[in-house]
C-alpha cells in the first residue's frame, strides 16, 4: 500500500487550524491547550461496531469521531484536537485499502469542520484483518469544570435532550454530538452531572446513580421516545427501545430543582434547532433504588464498553 | 467477557497522579496540561507489530507505550498522559481475552510508572480478531519549544544516542525512551532538528533533511554498530543492520558544530547510565545530496508507518 502518498493527501486536506501549532508530520503534533484538557479515546471494529457492506466508509468515519465528540460533549467540553489510528483491511482487491482509508478520513474530516477539531495525526497500518480505527480526542474543560458522574443530588431533576431509541436504524451514523447543547447548558446553569446516552438511558443513568450514591426515580410518560423507536415493532415496546438500545448520544444530565424550572421556562437550544428539546424524566432520589413513579424497579440493561 | 470486572481492576490499579485531576470512569479524563501540549498515536497490530506466541504480553503492552513515549522524546517534550483502546481476541479459550489483557496493562504500567505518565481512559473491546493495541499519548512541549525534523542547518552536526541495528532480536521490546536524554539535550543546548528512529537511520534521517531542505554527508567508521547487529550474520553487513533496521528508538538529532563541540566534552548524558552514548557520525550539507564521506551515495530502506 502506498501509505506515503496516503499520508500526503491526508496533509494536503488537513487545513491550518489556530491551535494546532505544529501539523502533523513531526513525531508529534503540538496543540495549544488549556491548562486542563479532557482526554479520552473510542475504538471502533469492523464486523462489531459496523459493517462495510451495508455502512458507507465515510459514515463510519464520521461515526468514528463523533463518539469521541460525544464524550467530550458529556463534560461539558470544548473538543480540540483528535489522533486517528487506523488497521486498513489489504488483499481485498486493487486500491480498496487506499480508498476505505480516503473515505474514512472524508466523513471525518467533514464533522471535524464543523466542530472546528483539528486532526493531530496517528497511525495508518495494512494488515489482512478488519477494518480498526481508533480516535483519541482532547478538549478543553469548561471554565465551571467538567461535569461529571458523580455530582447529582438528592431532589435533583433528571433531563434528556433530544429523543430515544432505535438509533441502531439509522441515527447513529448520523448523529449531532450535542457539544453547543452540553456547552450551553453548563455555562448558563451549571449541571450537577451528566453523561452520554451510548449504552441506553437505563445503564447509562445508572452510571449516574452509582457514582452520584443515589436513586431514582422515573416518570414512564416522560421517556421521550424516537419515531425510530416507535416504528420498529419487533415485540419489544417503544419504551424499552428508548430505555435500553443504546448509541443515541442524546445527554443525560442533573441539575437542583430550580435551575430545573428554569430550564423549562428559558428552553435554552430551541435557538440552535438541533431537535435537542429538553424533557425532565424524574427526580434523583436518595434512597438508592432506581424505580418508575408507579414503584415498579426500572430494568438496567444495554452494554458497557468504555472506561 | 467481564468487561466491568476489568475496568474495575484498571481502575484500582491506576494509582493516583498528581497531573490526572479527573481519573478514568467518567467520559473523558481531565489532565492538568501545560499551554502548549504534544499528541501522538501508535497502534500495534498481532500478526503484524507483535506475535503472542514468541512475545509475552506484558512486553507487548510495555512496549505500545514505549513507542508513543519515544514519540515525545523525539519532540524532548514531558509524557504527562495516555489513553490505551484495546480489541482483545475472544474464543481462545476460557479466560484468555481477561489474562491477556490484565498481561498488557502490567507492562504498561511498570513502564508508565518508571516515567511517571498517567492512565487516562481509553476503550476496551473484544472480538473475534486479532489483538489490536492503540496507546494516544499527550505531554508537555518543552520551554525553548518542540525540537522539529524541520531546523536543521547547513553545517550542524549530526548526533545519534545509544547504538544501532538489530534491535529485532530483542531491544524493540525492552528498549528505554529516551526521554530524560532528549529533555537534557535540548533545555541544556538547545538541538536543531530531532527524530527518533523508528524506521531505521537511514529513512529517520532522510526525513530530517527532506524536512529541513538539505542534505548530509556520514562517516561510515562513525555509524555506531550495536553488539545484536554485529551478531546477526545474516548476508548484511552490521553496518546496513545498523543503517536500516528499524526500531532501534534512539534519537538522532543535529546541533550547531559549535555546540556539537561542547557536547563531545561535557558527554551530559554519561551520568544517566543509560547507555545513550552520544556519537557525531557527519554533518548537513546544503545541497540535497545524501552521502557517505567517500562520496557514494547513503542508501534509503526501511519502512515507513506514521504521519
Amino acid at each position: 500500500m502506498a501509505e506515503f502518498d496516503h499520508i500526503n493527501w491526508i496533509k494536503a486536506k488537513n487545513t491550518a487550524h489556530s491551535r494546532l501549532l505544529v501539523p502533523p508530520g513531526d513525531d508529534t503534533a503540538l496543540v495549544l491547550t488549556s491548562s486542563a484538557t479532557l482526554m479520552a479515546a473510542d475504538m471502533l471494529l469492523e464486523g462489531v461496531h459496523f459493517d462495510l457492506g451495508t455502512t458507507p466508509a465515510p459514515l463510519v468515519g464520521r461515526k468514528a469521531l463523533a463518539v469521541n465528540l460525544s464524550d467530550i460533549a458529556a463534560m461539558a467540553g470544548n473538543a480540540v484536537a483528535f489522533t486517528v489510528s487506523l488497521a486498513l483491511p489489504q488483499g481485498r482487491g486493487p486500491n480498496y485499502a487506499d480508498t476505505v482509508a480516503r473515505e474514512l478520513f472524508l466523513g471525518m474530516d467533514e464533522l471535524a469542520r464543523q466542530f472546528n477539531v483539528a486532526l493531530a495525526g496517528g497511525d495508518t497500518n495494512a494488515w489482512n484483518g478488519p477494518l480498526v480505527i481508533d480516535v483519541a480526542i482532547i478538549g478543553d474543560a469548561p471554565r465551571r469544570g467538567p461535569v461529571r458522574r458523580q455530582g447529582a443530588q438528592a431532589g435533583d431533576w433528571i433531563f434528556v435532550t433530544g429523543s430515544l431509541g432505535g438509533s441502531l436504524t439509522g441515527h447513529h451514523l448520523t448523529f449531532q454530538p450535542r457539544l453547543r447543547e452540553a456547552a450551553i447548558l453548563h455555562e448558563r446553569y451549571g449541571l450537577s452531572a451528566m453523561i452520554d446516552i451510548s449504552d441506553g438511558l437505563s445503564q447509562d443513568l445508572g452510571h449516574i446513580l452509582a457514582a452520584s450514591r443515589c436513586g431514582a426515580r422515573l416518570d414512564k410518560k416522560a421517556i421521550p421516545i424516537s419515531a425510530a423507536a416507535a416504528l420498529i415493532g419487533d415485540g419489544q415496546s417503544p419504551l424499552q427501545h428508548a430505555m435500553h438500545d443504546g448509541e443515541d448520544f442524546e445527554l443525560c444530565f442533573t441539575v437542583n430543582p430550580s435551575i430545573g424550572a428554569k430550564l423549562l421556562r428559558d428552553q435554552p437550544l430551541a435557538d440552535l434547532n438541533s431537535n435537542a428539546t429538553l424533557t425532565k424524566i424524574g427526580e434523583i432520589t436518595e434512597s438508592a433504588d432506581y424505580m418508575w413513579t408507579d414503584g415498579s424497579p426500572v430494568t438496567r440493561r444495554g452494554y458497557e464498553h468504555s472506561f
